[in-house]
């Protein structure tokens, strides 16, 4: 029994100064974990209490589903991370170090590497597969921002799973077994979700979902649509349209248009100065040019344009991701100085991509000295657009895709919105925010052809093998689940991950108050209730009830002023209801209603 | 039911390259363990098993002894550890690193300054404590020679406790209950240890005691006398014998020693051509000055000379400890250049501290240019000494301490020898090897005060508050444990650590074999007892037999040839027995041995 003479706890009125979300607050003042450094927590015994409860859930239904557990050293070295090219990859995320012979290492924020050499040191067959293997583990990552608690920390702790295979059927048997587990998972923890796409088609059609758990709070906007689709949103692709026919176009012809740098003030000057026929001008008649530094994972960097319909924004996630792994921003000043060809505010195709390229050179040759130029995929050949000339107050008209310029490719980098069509045709998208909670991915043979992983196939051949990766952010799912489970006065955890099931209150200075709720509290624990029991004998009733609730316990049991009438008090912390009940009845109801919350 | 068909796990024949003792060797080719770096360790499924079943006895242990446990961030901000010293102190051990915006961050050795901050954070008044809080948790120590597998890991699993009292009757309280629940947890878990001193009298009286697992193979020395002392090697004080009279002595005189640059070469030289009246010279009679290198924590470097009888050797260990936090080495041709009245192997106090010193110079200050001279406690007044003249070829005989020479203090750093006689006069000390396992510490005021962490005493005042601190080894323990329990055949784990109770082993091509053993395997785990089946189809007895051997569970029942008479066959693993069994008793009869030997 735990009791609050004794156990080390300060509740604290006041909401830490970093705090934004709810449950990071409420996790620090009732006293579940503290602040150590940015983004970095230690964990105080009601703490450690629920994470232990969330970790063996998830813990028994990795078992379940037939994954072996092992354990990883968090300070590694990097030579498998340099094979796998994430050494560079992750940048500035990753904790690196030297050991004392100048060894370079690094904290890992996953495991891919050594799970793919561990199975490579000690399988050689496809006898031996399918595997698969997980751990509960310690994990880094130098976040830029460190935010909302355990949401998003620098040190926190990861269920990640991988998963091996001989061909691409068995991947799909262990992704669908993967997904079925962390549907249990998740059922379990009480928690809603939604499994969106974390990857589009484009990208190369490996399959990869993202359980997201929808709240405002969420730092991942995903999308869904009546018609069942969801993803997030830098896995939505956009629908091409048709082709249309040019053949009644006019030709191109460039207008001036001063003092218009911007899509507004160009759309204000186009009808007023050159009025469309049938109709007004709008930012969808634009085509927007935006220059963009991108820099790859050895530091170089260059620019690009990014083309997009005037009435839409680059996405720099969208952008981001599908140009991993660089990392993208808006092009500065500094950038600009080496390209006078662009004008800023009347950028055009005519000195980008295809367009501004001699015949004879080839795209991204060392001769070719034109910026690369991506097109968003509703500029199909035959759309026209108003769009800059290259000159300062001046912008060209009429000017047809396909006929008057094309693009090095097409990008999915424009803001998906509200109302865009799912791609795969089942209605209009929704938007929504979320956390993720679980990545279930299939790696294919990225990292066994980096690190060798090949076994025998069943004809004496060496095949490489494929792989699955499938984590769950544990520390994450735990705030969580205090975000999706508090109200004004704290916290209020489901029996399943409550650090414990009732907080046995015990009010007044009446010596039977307290021998009775010390029985009442004794009497539960032995029947398998866990208990935390207020025994301070100077503590108001006020002080308590406010801990009790703060601290968010399902049920709440007040033996104090009732006990003359020969009665307890039971408050169910979930519902904000009391009733009262006989003192003798008082253990056998509480343990049935506990288990009744345990089972529900 | 683990499954020797899909269990991940490859046992092996050869022993690692760079094992050297025999736990580090089995584990690895068991399947317990794999080397990921130098001193780091990936955990296969059989090694976490035993190593969750050494945590539960830890964790049982100290929350018996009413110990709250926590959790504390691996990574770290460097500011407590520069406040404590220990940023310093802990030179290369320490792992450090920086963050994305340059803060100075260390992966934790052990964690006093957090647990200090902690309580300092939460805790207000004497009303508080005593408190006592746990952690079992990965620690990092960049050690410069990781050696014995997970003996002397640079990543490695500790239980660290802590204790906070407002007086030192409470810290002594604090620490024997810790001293007990280490004598719980290494008598649960089976391990034969001394419980040594740990630190010297001289050295300011905190009591610090190490629980040592004797075995050769152990990196400590340690001393025991028939009376019961006990003590590490670094702790030990030399008896000081009482002063002598001088009066007879004659005066000093230097001789021709040529070519006697060492003790045995000085001996010998002695008794050839100045023979001592009554008997033989000994390496005894002469004085060994030795010119150590000290470099401190700032990284200042400096020689000093250790005087001890020439008949010992200056244990770096015991000197070091002496001389902590500075790290020492034998002086180098580089130290020596410096000082050219140092003459190699004539060196002599009148070069030396004090009789060296102007009247007027103080020991120390800023104006004295003679070198430190610490001397062996042994070197009391009245002694007469062979020693060096300072001069090639020349020492002075006679030479009394007292009357011609003084040192500058003394110091602990002659080398202890088996026969030597215990500092508390209970009989003469021998010397052993061992594996420290646990250390319990009172550490005192020491972190508190550098951190300031004070409370409200009875009578309103502020206290600094005063500290224990006690670590076991949880991933040494079980690689001793390891250690501990094998023969040439592979690991014998005793039942109540091993990863599981029985390996049932089917042998031969038989329908009937493999049912059975299912059967009974089904049974036996429905019983509570854990079991690997070992259901490989095409792998033969002998290799199985190995197998199970080498990996060392308590109880290893066949399933074979026997089961057309209606038998199988159990053996014991420890006391390399095996008797047959009916059939139809097996379940039960196992059950039962496996029961009794978990509680034996």
């Amino acid at each position: 029994m735990l009791r609050m003479s004794t156990l080390f706890l300060r509740t604290l009125r006041e909401d830490p100064a970093d705090a934004e979300v709810a449950s990071h607050k409420l996790l620090v003042r009732a006293g579940y974990i503290r602040r150590a450094a940015p983004g970095i927590y230690s964990w105080m015994p009601l703490g450690l209490k629920v994470l232990a409860k969330v970790e063996a859930v998830v813990r028994e239904e990795m078992e379940a589903a037939g994954s072996q557990e092992v354990h990883f050293p968090a300070l590694l070295g990097k030579d498998a991370y340099e094979a796998s090219g994430r050494w560079d990859e992750y940048g500035p995320n990753l904790f690196r170090l030297q050991d004392r012979k100048g060894t370079d290492m690094l904290l890992a924020p996953t495991h891919e590497e050594m799970f793919t050499l561990l199975v490579k040191d000690l399988y050689s067959s496809y006898k031996d597969l399918p595997l698969s293997l997980f751990q509960i583990q310690t994990k880094y990552r130098d976040e830029a921002r460190p935010r909302a608690g355990l949401l998003r920390g620098r040190e926190f702790i990861m269920k990640d799973a991988y998963t091996f295979d001989i061909d691409d059927d068995g991947l799909e048997a262990a992704y669908q077994i993967q997904r079925q587990a962390y549907i249990r998972i998740f059922d379990r923890l009480g928690i809603d979700y939604v499994i969106v796409n974390a990857m589009s088609g484009a990208m190369g059609g490996s399959k990869s979902e993202e359980f997201l758990a929808p709240t405002e709070i969420g730092e991942d906007t995903f999308v869904r649509s009546p018609g069942g689709y969801a993803a997030n949103v830098e896995a939505v692709t956009t629908p091409v349209p048709d082709a249309l026919d040019w053949a009644d176009a006019p030709a191109a012809h460039v207008e001036d248009t001063p003092d218009t740098p911007t899509i507004e003030t160009l759309v204000a000057a186009a009808n007023a100065n050159h009025p469309h026929a049938d109709r007004e001008w709008t930012a969808a008649d634009t085509l927007k040019n935006v220059v963009i530094a991108a820099t790859n994972p050895a530091g170089e960097r260059g620019v690009l344009v990014v083309g997009v319909p005037g009435d839409r924004d680059v996405d720099m996630a969208r952008l981001e991701a599908a140009l991993a792994p660089a990392a993208v921003e808006p092009a500065t000043d500094e950038d600009l100085k080496a390209h006078p060809e662009l004008v800023k505010g009347y950028i055009g195709p005519g000195v980008l991509g295809p367009q501004a390229r001699p015949a004879d050179i080839e795209f991204l040759s060392e001769d070719d000295a034109t910026i690369p130029y991506m097109l968003d995929p509703r500029i199909v050949p035959g759309t026209r657009w108003i769009t800059g000339a290259n000159e300062h107050g001046k912008h060209v008209f009429d000017l047809v895709a396909g006929r008057d310029f094309v693009g090095d490719g097409t990008i999915e980098a424009a803001d998906v919105r509200a109302g865009d069509p799912a791609p795969d045709g089942s209605g209009p998208l929704e938007l929504a925010r979320g956390v993720e909670i679980g990545h279930i991915f299939q790696l294919g043979r990225k990292y066994a052809e980096a690190l060798d992983l090949k076994v025998l196939d069943v004809n004496g051949k060496q095949q490489v093998v494929t792989m699955g990766s499938y984590g769950i952010g544990v520390t994450r799912v735990m705030a969580l689940l205090a975000e999706l489970n508090n109200d004004e006065l704290g916290l209020r955890w489901p029996a399943h991950v409550a650090p414990f099931h009732v907080h046995v209150v015990a009010t007044g200075k009446d010596h039977e108050v307290f021998d009775t709720a010390e029985r009442v509290a004794t009497e539960l624990e032995s029947v398998g209730v866990e208990v935390l029991y207020d025994d301070r004998p100077k503590v108001s009733p006020g002080v308590k009830f406010k801990d009790a609730e703060l601290i968010g316990a399902p049920f709440i049991l007040v033996v104090g002023r009732g006990l003359a009438d020969g009665e307890v008090e039971l408050k169910v912390r979930a519902e904000g209801s009391s009733e009262n009940l006989p003192v003798a009845d008082a253990v056998a109801e509480v343990a049935a209603r506990v288990q009744q919350a345990l089972s529900g």
